[in-house]
């Protein structure tokens, strides 16, 4: 299928070009991420002080942005460096992680995505819903989010916005106006180890940071994760647990192959 | 025994309610307690910004205060989140880290104590001791915490703050008032691994975010981490050292069952 | 060969001293920094608040102080500690993470140079070339750092600061004036898993905690983890990469004797 071939050789392009990815992102999974970046082929860089994040994100190849903890003085510098990436067209991945549960991250998210306007943005189902809901709001028209199933949720909000979404979830969605994808690659441990979510957004940084492609650059850090996930769960054995599936999930993305991808990705057309 | 009975029935109801486990913590072993409370079957959200946490902990089944990296920006959050839960009825549980070791910590442990009256006071020996100590001299009384034995600190600093009090060492103590029972799993390895004493505190977290009982609750807490360092310990083969044996102890947590509490289990009234 | 005994001689010191470290450091790989402290036989301790840094360090027998992440409020926690360290004798060991990446980093990595003279300096190739580099045109001189060779970049600023200078690559250089030793330890996956460098930061302030010599001590960290990366490297099955690479290097330091180094380090004079 076309679009395999396309996520096998984004992997490809991904290993020469090293991409740099500059995260602004969460204290509490971004070791994990900085890991992730490395095992794939990325070189992690976090920067989040007002005072170099323009600089830092003007080297980079993809911009990752991630709310999950939030506070005012970092706020400002997703601001910056995300307008700066914007202005040198350096894509920009964004995770609203927790869009909802606050007023503070409701308010931060919706500010990003209006004066940023990331190239992807990945959530899962009500994260993204949240969203196509307040978009909806804005228009002074009901929301849909809430009856409709993630392929439509996320195809209106790519229209609306001009930005790929990313739905996670047991089906991985990838809608960039009419084109919209599923990967069905993962499995359920992937949801008992912190920050795997944040993974796939740094994951598809890497990818992005090394493609135009956005598309497709996203729907390979999906797969991605999800490949590991499989991989990883595949490898235990009696007595083990979450502790060393995390661990396998690092073994598995680094030695992941465009080989792996083509024999066992999978991704329909929706 | 009639609290093995309970503790063990603790995780059954833990696995059902999966509390989400409101954190405010420190940036070293954030990521260690996160996963910790997935893999116990809990619900992590770490978030420390004054403009949300009172939001957020509301949704919340018990919220975790860690001094390990105190602040001037999270004091704040931990005082605000922490008069919120009070108010609302949800369980506090606070690990003084350090306190005694500075000014700033000693000052802002006890205005948490006195403001908050957390659910469960969780610290090593020393720690205790000093909080015993200054409530001693609070009151114009000579501290009794140099000379006295845990119990008889537990069980008193238990009276006068109202307040659970565990002791976690070779021997762990909890003391609730007049009851008071002693722990005695566990494995001299876990000292040689950061965070186990937070982790402690996010396990006892995810008990009494899905029981009223924060007794058994907190006795849960500390029988997990000392079954699941006596578990990672035996598991280990030739040349494998404390990297593997912190992975193992996520693998013990996950796959711990109401059975291994009844089997294992050491605990004694005192 | 006399290094090597010395070496081998502070793993068995430290052992015995068990050295309080005390980190101000980033984010990213802090956790990584705290257990890599424990695994060698040390203590950590993060403390970055302005209002406790000076307390805290008193107590230690090392400070860490690391750029990472680098933010205006621990910038001024940097300051203070080290110049409270430098008051009492206590060694500061200093990484420049990303120097010359912006002026942020550059600005400040020269005033903790300037201002508090770290015992010792480590950084990559680029790094201590351009602390070189600015050093040179605060001389009003050309630089050399960019012909030169590591060796004779390590000596020559070594000479201007008084400090130990540490080269860390696929060469480790140590210079302290005229004294210059290679070690050529390691292998190429220390460079796919985040935070090696701030490990051997952390290692080095271990050793320099427990002993007087900060050459030797400055040695045996880099040693200690360069025999960790061959030994985690040797230890890997087909299909394990870069996730259990990174736990085996915890498994290595904790378990890593004097007869290792004594065995399998390769130190040379230059």
């Amino acid at each position: 299928m076309e679009i395999l071939q396309s996520i096998a050789e984004n992997l490809r392009r991904l290993k020469t070009v090293k991409p740099l990815i500059h995260h602004i992102t969460n204290y509490v999974t971004v070791n994990d991420c900085a890991n992730m970046t490395l095992a794939i082929g990325g070189s992690p860089v976090m920067a989040d002080d007002i005072g170099e994040v323009e600089e830092m994100v003007s080297f980079a190849g993809a911009l990752v942005l991630n709310m999950g903890t939030l506070n005012s003085r970092t706020i400002e510098s997703m601001l910056a460096a995300g307008e700066k990436a914007r202005q040198m067209g350096i894509p920009v991945i964004f995770d609203p992680v927790g869009i909802g549960a606050t007023k503070l991250r409701t308010i931060t998210g919706a500010r990003i995505i209006r004066e940023i306007r990331p190239s992807v943005i990945k959530g899962n189902m009500s994260e993204i819903k949240m969203i196509a809901g307040f978009q909806e709001t804005i228009k002074g028209v009901d929301s849909v989010a809430s009856t409709a199933d993630g392929e439509q949720v996320a195809q209106e909000l790519s229209h609306k916005l001009g930005s790929i979404i990313v739905i996670t979830g047991k089906q991985d969605i990838i809608a960039q106006g009419d084109r919209v994808v599923r990967i069905t690659n993962g499995h359920s441990m992937l949801s008992q180890v912190t920050g795997t979510g944040c993974m796939v957004t740094s994951l598809i940084g890497c990818f992005c940071g090394a493609t135009d492609d956005y598309f497709t650059g996203a729907a390979a850090g999906v797969m991605t994760m999800g490949l590991a996930g499989e991989l990883a769960q595949h490898s235990l054995q009696t007595g083990e647990g979450v502790g060393t599936f995390r661990m396998r999930l690092f073994d598995a993305v680094s030695t992941i192959t465009p080989e792996i991808f083509m024999e066992a990705g999978k991704v329909s057309n929706v």
